[in-house]
């Protein structure tokens, strides 16, 4: 079934939930190009499966693989991960998938945003990306789950929602002009509210230093719960990143949600600066109109860009200090959740986290 | 998901149910290759979207799908066939899909029989079929159902059921040494039992005249029903069909089913013989490997090859005098379905028909 809706999912009554709620399962996409994953993707494969299989604790996981890829695929997975064969660009499923919506009746249905690569041929990270953007169609088919086409480009990353009318996202991405250079930002929080269902929009400016999605807020911000937002932190003044997560500080204290509740900010103080080294950069093919991996390049590396599942959270660890108090932390403040920490320098490395290569499909 | 059971559908309590009880959907493959379907399989694409869309009037259709064909595939098919992405050899979903089998639960499984393209080096029709040999695997990995992988090569076209303990097959198939040099005839039979929960098997001699499946027996004879079965005939003493039909006539009149039932036997009539023609011919790409599709060569034409769906029947047609014999006689041992006629020359031509290219899914 490949029903289109003319519709919005505001009209027909659907909303996006907030990844907290329970999930029917997880989408992932596996990697393989090698001008974005180094060694031909060989060290991304691992580290995918072992996001996988973390989350495969916890509920269940499907994972969409090029006919080529395959059967690697297929025998690196565990068992109880379903594999769906899948043409793809590359694996950001955070960004190309469908944004899942349901209405009250537990009924499914998704929104197909338009994807550009990360903006177009201005700036955006690779060319073609025709295969990226029918993904979502293709899981909803899967899903047997009704689709909007929403007339806008945007990734599933650049938006974060409490399920309860208030979405978070950051005008350095959905302002950038390679986005959607013909709609005003009214234009833009109107598309938001009827593809979401949200009635409040809350912008911070910028997301991570050196982001290069052009600052997706599923980097810098994200909801542990209604009321309550995880945010990237560092107390170093000289470092790049301090503003800007002063910034997102500032406004989110000054700002309120949809249901009129102040929110409580929890701080996850980054990793010590993480550059790619030189042989990480000569094990990446060099191709025009590919972003290259350079030797000494700052990744944008955060914990914010964890994933919420069935009774766990899965987040990234990036073998740095830090780690382990983001894991207590978030622990902490999610104490009906197990937290699992997932060696994530090779997802960091294809310019991604945890977040950005799952999707989860709401109950 | 994708749980591989060591046991046998028979040992777990599972069984294969007739092609006429309820199902939940119908799979399909999408014809391309341009050295079986002619003139770069657009004719036949039309043929298979003509069945797909009288099968979707009585139940859900998966249309299986390569990358290269999706969007052609999607734009082509009416908005109520799920399109799936699937890469394969060539479009025989009866042939290469797995025989679901269910328990009395209404619990879902499936066999995946090992696939040699009808005959592997000897006799084959192509080579490679290592895409069609993982289209099982896909299929039961999309609908969440464990599979078991017989030890056996067999498509799923070279037996019927009826779900009560009774298989029908071909000798000139299953006993052709193409297909398990290295069984025999009672290990055959075993595995039959096993995999299917048959008790009984009832041996035919041979298929269809000229078949290049080595006989598969469902484009001789099927179940309308247990206890019933349609046979396909001729009244011509020349044609080197008559003697075929003749033999199964007398093997079916003596042979009872599983539950002791002799069998009713409905003579479906065959069309007049129908050659290639020049023009049909030379719309092939000629490849080394392919079995060739010269002209003057007589095709395999029978209405035995329809396919059962929920209140439906879907039955070829050839533009032959014979059709509405057919499609009424049809009609009078099925008044509780709509029996819907399908113009199939297109599909003949690749070398099978409607339920070739058809795979029920029970409910």
């Amino acid at each position: 079934m490949s029903t289109t809706f003319e519709t919005t999912p505001r009209a027909d009554g659907y909303y996006m939930p907030g990844e907290f709620t329970m999930h029917a399962g997880t989408w992932m996409i596996w990697p393989e190009r090698p001008d974005n994953w180094r060694l031909g993707a060989k060290p991304a494969q691992k580290a995918f499966v072992a996001v996988a299989s973390a989350i495969a604790q916890f509920e269940p996981v499907s994972m969409a693989v090029s006919a080529r890829q395959y059967q690697n695929a297929r025998g690196m997975l565990p068992a109880n991960v379903r594999v769906v064969e899948m043409s793809n660009n590359d694996s950001w499923m955070r960004d190309v998938g469908p944004s899942f919506v349901v209405n009250g009746k537990g009924q499914l249905r998704g929104v197909d945003w338009m994807f550009n690569a990360w903006g177009g041929l201005d700036g955006g990270l690779y060319f073609p990306w025709d295969l990226d953007d029918a993904v979502a169609q293709k899981v909803l088919e899967i899903e047997n789950a009704g689709r909007y086409r929403a007339p806008m480009v945007l990734e599933g990353g650049s938006i974060h929602v409490d399920g309860e009318g208030t979405l978070l996202t950051t005008e350095e991405c959905l302002l950038n002009p390679n986005r959607n250079p013909d709609l005003s930002r009214d234009e833009i929080e109107t598309n938001l509210k009827e593809y979401t269902g949200a009635s409040k929009i809350l912008w911070l400016q910028n997301g991570v230093y050196n982001d290069e999605t052009n600052g997706h807020v599923d980097n810098i911000c994200c909801f542990l719960r209604p009321g309550l937002v995880a945010l990237t932190w560092t107390d170093d003044h000289n470092d790049p990143q301090y503003p800007i997560s002063q910034d997102a500080y500032e406004r989110l204290s000054r700002y309120s949600d949809a249901a009129g509740r102040k929110l409580e900010i929890v701080k996850l103080h980054q990793p010590d600066p993480i550059l790619i080294t030189a042989d990480e950069s000569e094990g990446v093919d060099a191709v025009d109109g590919t972003l290259p991996r350079e030797e000494g390049d700052r990744m944008a590396a955060s914990y914010v860009n964890f994933y919420l599942c069935n009774g766990g959270a899965v987040i990234p660890a990036f073998d740095d200090l830090h780690d382990r108090l983001a894991v207590e932390t978030l622990q902490k403040y999610l104490p009906d959740r197990k937290v699992v920490s997932v060696a994530a320098r090779e997802i960091l490395l294809g310019g991604g986290n945890i977040h950005c290569i799952t999707q989860q499909q709401p109950q």
